[in-house]
């Protein structure tokens, strides 16, 4: 007999990884990328407010279990209680925790067919049994994804709005009435990790204490605050209270906390980031143009541009950016994998990109 | 039918937190302590090294999922393998996942009574069962333990060396010995927080592909990076593969990764920092001796110092030092907690607790 004797369902589960990092691809190339234009980052970077404020953290110091301060900043900036919030290890730890609270060896969850992996992983690690259905003109489908949650007694369905990896997105209002069909039974977990990017009114207004929703947003997107690992989600209390049972209460880093605090008071450069990402998406558009290609509308930090083709043929357009130094992504799942996902970035960025995009284009057509 | 269908698991669990940390507490009260001498952080702090790598940590990015520089120079600091080595959110983290890797349902495991409570709270979490044996002579005793492995077919095994709360350890000859009883079945987690704070030869020396242990090591502590929250584990590569089943791969903030790769490569600070902390173990010692207390020999970067009554007694010498601003912590169980338990720190931290512990004993004696 082994001293390692892992449960019957770690043991099924496979040691993969839901991304595989630039960094990790910077590696097995063995040159670094010229533009890093492939993970939704924000080039534009964190207010200099935070920037500040995370040098003069005092390190040695444990973070503050209870986030009180930044709650009390999002609670005020959201019109809400810090009871409806919890911060966490950014939205992929909040995931992890929600879908463990949920989610049982067995248990159904419903998403879209190539929306976000990471979800995906966190429901394969506790068990729970994936159903997913397509989008629908290259958006998510909301009343297809209630539909099958009500048929398969979902506990979690999964909608991104914005969406990732399309860019597409709904207006408050939609999302809205939508909600009507939502399944008693099943917790509409709204991904909201590229609010901050999106027209005013895309955010469904409803109540922090709707027992039905909970809401997650990030500092890595906007707020430019990726490798500070810090998101929140928004919920009734009585969800926002269960994850006290399993979170890891002194897992939050502290200059990511004080950091995130600053970010949310400066909100001007909030507004200024808005306004880059914007100019951005319109240049990815027209460099799309310029190639003949058509880019996706967006509401997200990035864009995606539809390559006209297959699934094969944008994976070569892919393949051969990267080998320019051009890191991009492409969405997983058919129709929606004929695009490639490009995120936005400085305008010498997208030069980069614009100069490798014809040679890809030209070598895929040739491949 | 609610939205929110916890699993009959996370139902069970109580909200609750295994410790109330500083800040916490100082909200309670409305004042700021004067001495932060309760969670055994290092108040020497890091190296000015890992303090400038952190502050020069482009934070839009995410962080390598795969942390491959800090791993290669664990690796090198210790003669071992990088494929050794798991880097995670802290040993707090890491515990997390280990448990959820080996601890289903009604599993056994075995700890101290009044060993580290997140442990515990990761255990019961899972839906372990917690099986207790006391301290001998106030170390945790190796034998005891795994003699209650082999008799409730334990997964894991909790041993710290140095102990924490009670500051003792072992030779690593004792443990090395001890390791022949450790039952077939049974993993031995050996918590190795405190080590860089002990003598040499307190580290029992085993191979790294030992499948029998996995040891766990932080920079929370004489690295002196707590608000960094990372740590590693050391392992065979079996186990530490199955880590990637269910860890949050890009989990890890960006300038820890840098901060703690900076800390590594600057081992004069951290002989500087031991240098302190024995100092500062002496001067707790002669404090206690003052008051006519005994205190406990300490490999760690705290003291426990024996209040000389009851568990009662020692809470009301607590209590009275926390209502005087010095913040300190208490081991849970009998007879261990007799005691209080006292980070080091600098010298006007330590004088505040000089000035502050005979007003604090005649206040418990009085009461």
């Amino acid at each position: 007999m082994t001293h390692i004797r892992l449960t019957p369902l770690a043991e099924s589960l496979p040691a993969n990884v839901p991304f595989v990092g630039p960094e990790a691809q910077e590696r097995a190339s063995g040159r670094p990328f010229k533009a890093r234009l492939g993970a939704n980052e924000n080039i534009f970077g964190p207010s200099p407010r935070a920037i500040a404020a995370m040098a003069e953290t005092e390190m040695w110091k444990y973070g503050d279990s209870e986030s009180v301060e930044l709650r009390a900043a999002l609670a005020e900036l959201h019109g809400i209680r810090p009871e409806n919030i919890i911060v966490g290890e950014g939205i992929d730890g909040l995931l992890g925790y929600l879908v463990r609270l949920l989610v049982g060896e067995g248990d159904a969850v419903v998403t879209s067919e190539g929306a976000y992996p990471t979800f995906n992983y966190h429901v394969a690690g506790f068990g729970g049994v994936l159903h997913k259905v397509p989008y629908r003109d290259d958006h998510e489908d909301p009343a297809a994804l209630f539909a099958k949650a009500a048929e398969v007694d979902a506990k979690i369905v999964y909608l991104a709005n914005p969406d990732n990896p399309m860019g597409t997105w709904y207006e408050s209002t939609v999302l809205e009435r939508a909600l009507d069909d939502l399944p008693q039974g099943s917790l509409l977990l709204l991904d909201e990790a590229y609010l901050e990017c999106a027209p005013e009114g895309t955010a469904p207004e409803l109540s922090a204490d709707d027992p039905r929703v909970i809401r997650m947003r990030t500092f890595s997107k906007a707020y430019g605050l990726a490798g500070a690992r810090i998101g929140y989600a928004i919920a009734a209390p009585e969800l926002i209270t269960a994850f006290h049972k399993v979170r890891n209460h002194f897992g939050l880093n502290r200059a990511a906390q004080a950091g995130a605090l600053a970010a949310v008071q400066d909100q001007d450069h909030l507004r200024h980031v808005q306004s880059e990402i914007a100019a951005a998406r319109g240049r990815i558009t027209e460099i799309a143009a310029e190639n003949g290609l058509s880019a996706l509308p967006s509401a997200a930090n990035f864009v995606a541009i539809d390559c006209g083709q297959d699934g094969a043929f944008a994976k070569a357009v892919l393949e051969a950016l990267v080998a320019r130094g051009i890191f991009v992504r492409m969405p997983f799942a058919a129709p929606q994998n004929r695009c490639i996902r490009v995120s936005c970035g400085r305008p010498e960025d997208l030069d980069h990109f614009a100069a490798a995009l014809p040679e890809a284009l030209a070598e895929a057509r040739g491949a």
